[in-house]
């Protein structure tokens, strides 16, 4: 199975190095492509993964590489050697592009994708998913509900023959790391994601994890994947407005304020509300803390389920990127 | 497809209410037999699901059905009207029997079986696995490793590409239902086992569940299908000698008591390990409490995840059968 590789970002390069460390299980895979705005390196007999990671790891450009050259996805489009491609621009939560695009037309051309990109599969997934079955490849998803917590694998695969009528998730991990820092230091909002910021767990404009959206989109992706609704009804709010007051109000009843995306049904409607609450130790997803991830399933039949983990990590989210590819190999 | 029920206890007759509850789901299926010990009730057009539902409710005996008659398993071999055989009757830890010969004559006829015995999967799981394989047929053991908890779906398919390193089980909820008990009411081991058996949730003879034993064949059984390991270092250690004392000692630390079994490596071989362990908050599975169970993955590349629900329940256990047998299908 022939790869290309489209966005070189932290999770891009961790990917590369995983082709590396796994290579005893990825006999016969070769990585021909790897892409990036103003262009990328290809090979079609297979880019020679160790120069890559010399690159990566010497922090030397990938233009400098000598197989760079003025490419973009028609290439790879055109020159038809590619089996499955990795997606991984950054998530553009408007309009979903260039990942739209680029998921479409190797869908389009009978290239399986593997993607970490939220942007498309939020504006379009099933679009992108019809695409995919009617030309017999795979559009896999994983992780962007979460990296490496298996959101959409257990989903999809431990419930056959339940009904899940509501999912919780606590899937930010920059904003649980903000509330857990202003719980155990006693510090503001501000202060607290300055710190985040520093450390490099927020980004320098972290409106995204911040204001809920991050949250609502992997909810949204969520309920389109695993329980293939369409839901327009959704309520967003973040965590900024939070107090210190109310954190410390929070742990002197033995509670946790966690940022929580909940999809639930009216008896009428699915609607998705992300928003902190105010949790008890009962709550399911009351233990998750630091950068951890978790999300609760509540079925008719099978009972509840609760997964935590996926400590965010690029490596954990390349590792998603590998359990998709390999689960389509 | 057509199915042939072996064993019908609580969770073989909470099978057969599914098999009505989801009836839109399994359209194209039909129960053939329904055998017990000394005989059983078969139609080669299907059973009516509905008088046997009655025969459950008004808890009239399987044998005063019209349709019973002197059979066995030996009569679904020599009929050949079956693709998939459900085999429920009692785990024998012994010598998996009667279960080991159902379901070795069912693959070997090149019927698919969906199993929540233990027995005859601690004792012969590679045997039978084999001849699953080599006659192109499946072998589901998803109910045996704690019921609705998705312990083996999670740990086959939400790893791909990575290495488990380690697992941790709190797999009895009978043994979880005591500790619990002697915490909350501060009463002796004997008396929260007396509790338990008077609210059905321990047996008369409770030995597998408090001795360890069942959650050590659990691990077992988790070892062997997971991780396709053959471990026969196993140390087993129950909660009957748990004290009082001890209890209030791990509460006045914020800690808990719990009976936890570990498969882990000393760096040459893999051991499995069950006995009562003293755990702090930060334990993946210290928010376990109650009739529910969990499973804790340790991975190189994927981090950890921790997976916990499964409250003990005939319709939850039969759940998990419905759920391998719909992949199956």
């Amino acid at each position: 199975m022939n790869l290309g590789l489209i966005g070189f970002g932290e999770v891009g390069k961790s990917f590369v190095k995983l082709l590396k460390i796994r290579e005893e299980l990825l006999d016969g895979i070769k990585l021909n492509y790897i892409i990036k705005s103003n262009g990328g390196i290809y090979n079609p007999e297979g880019l020679d993964i160790k120069s890559i990671i010399n690159h990566i790891d010497k922090n030397i450009k990938l233009e400098e590489h000598p197989n760079w050259k003025n490419i973009n996805i028609d290439n790879i489009i055109e020159n038809k050697d590619i089996d499955c491609l990795i997606e991984l621009t950054s998530t553009n939560i408007k309009d979903g592009e260039p990942g739209y695009t680029h998921i479409k037309k190797a869908l389009t051309n009978k290239i399986h994708v593997v993607t970490g990109n939220k942007g498309p599969i939020i504006h379009y997934y099933k679009e992108l998913k019809s695409i995919a079955d009617n030309n017999n490849r795979s559009l896999k998803v994983g992780c962007t509900t979460g990296g490496a917590l298996p959101s959409v694998d257990v989903g999809n695969s431990c419930f056959k023959g339940s009904k899940i009528i509501e999912i919780q998730g606590v899937l930010n991990g920059t904003s649980n790391y903000i509330i857990e820092e202003m719980t155990n230091s006693k510090i503001t909002y501000i202060e607290a994601l300055e710190k985040a910021q520093s450390l490099k767990i927020a980004e320098a404009n972290p409106y995204l994890d911040v204001s809920g959206y991050d949250t609502a989109a992997k909810m949204l992706i969520i309920s389109k994947v695993v329980m293939d609704l369409d839901i327009k009804d959704i309520y967003v709010e973040g965590i900024e407005n939070i107090g210190l007051y109310e954190i410390e109000n929070a742990e002197k009843d033995n509670k946790k304020i966690k940022l929580i995306g909940k999809i639930s049904s009216d008896n009428k409607n699915f609607i998705i509300e992300v928003k902190p609450q105010l949790i008890d130790k009962y709550h399911p997803l009351y233990s998750i803390d630091g950068k951890n991830k978790g999300v609760y399933y509540k079925t008719d039949i099978l009972g509840d389920l609760t997964i935590i983990g996926g400590a965010s990590s690029p490596l954990n989210a390349a590792s998603s990127i590998l359990r998709d590819l390999i689960s389509i190999c």
